[in-house]
């Protein structure tokens, strides 16, 4: 059995969430079942870009990993594109027995077993601005099907409507680890990005819920948007 | 029983460290056994500024902490200076009898049973580029009056002599969980920050660590630098 992966890549530092600041190898799944307006990673999404999405066997997959981190045991994040449409049972089974430890982001659409294998369950449900709408019954699915595995909440907030989303969503899982993240409005990688402008999208973010007696969310920025722009790889 | 305290203010977001992007109050506490060379609180060190430090009751300070916070229960950080040359016993019994949560951020110079009671504990001990010499006695006694709560080591790393010390410390505690931050040499609290500036110096560490294959350290900005620049209260 394949799967089918954009990229692997690292080790670099996880740049957001629970993990931020964490040496990390990324597999990017390819294939996608959400359409966000704003998705920074189209190359994993856009079936346009299925020829490059390799059919690659799990223990490959861990042999690139390893290879990556001169077989030193460390975190390895799946992510995408969409992860849970894929079966990552192998690899993570794989990874585990030789000391590796996995954590999954995914928009919690589809619901996987292989998710209470995993170190951290990242859910990300889509806000208003991505265009999409998400399905609570599927969404509730993937926290069952995390069981033991701790299980966070993370989402982006590109605007007022965002956030008031969000306040609702986390009234709705008051026990889920909430992190909130400035959305980047600047996905082209050719482009570059201004430090200045993450500065201020994250201190708009912390007015509107620190600063409004919010005391619930941590927020984070992308750091590798920071450090690396919106360049692949990295 | 008095406290020198040279501000109380928030609540904001913890800008480094384990603890990054959670709405804190910080308390910062006056005075200080170390005078590193580039320490960015020199408010909270000099004598020259010990008229500024209020001489306040643990009942004070909490009360300014819930006014601060709206009566709302979160995560109280108690930095300096070292706060650990002063007796937080009451401060924290009283805050943790109304559902708040304390961590404290110190070079490890002064041990105090108080560290126990704590849901954090931060160690800092100060590379070459401080100017000072760490007493590994004292730092031992630190961790040891910790007890059972979670205690993190976190380094500044300002240039190649502070990582290669850095490296070595690490060695010495392979059981603390390890924060690396690129040192801010901008302290002028009236000079801009420039955000491509730490970015760059981002990316030096990132290369310089996980780049280099030591994947065991966290590597984190100071996310109020890159938000507020030096301002004070933030």
């Amino acid at each position: 059995m394949t799967l089918r992966i954009a990229e692997i890549f690292g080790p670099t530092i996880q740049g957001e969430g629970a993990l931020i600041g964490q040496p990390t190898v990324f597999i990017r799944a390819g294939g996608c079942d959400y359409r966000c307006s704003w998705c920074d990673s189209m190359h994993a999404v856009d079936s346009r870009f299925r020829h490059e999405w390799l059919p690659i066997q799990a223990d490959q997959i861990m042999a690139e990993v390893e290879h990556l981190s001169g077989h030193q045991p460390l975190m390895v994040s799946i992510s995408g594109g969409n992860p849970a449409i894929q079966d990552f049972t192998p690899v993570i089974a794989l990874g585990k027995a030789r000391g590796y430890r996995f954590a999954c982001e995914t928009q919690g659409s589809v619901a996987r077993d292989w998710f209470s294998d995993l170190a951290l369950l990242v859910l990300s449900p889509k806000p208003p601005s991505s265009g999409q709408v998400v399905d609570w019954t599927a969404f509730d699915a993937c926290i069952s099907a995390a069981k033991g595995a701790e299980t966070v909440m993370k989402i982006v907030i590109f605007d007022q409507r965002d956030l008031d989303w969000a306040r609702d969503t986390a009234a709705r899982y008051p026990d889920l680890p909430l992190y909130l993240q400035p959305g980047n409005s600047e996905t082209d990688p050719s482009k570059p990005v201004d430090p200045q402008h993450l500065a201020d999208r994250m201190l708009w973010l912390v007015d509107q819920t620190v600063g409004q007696g919010w005391l619930r969310p941590r927020i984070l920025p992308q750091l590798h948007v920071l450090i690396w722009g919106n360049k692949r790889g990295v």
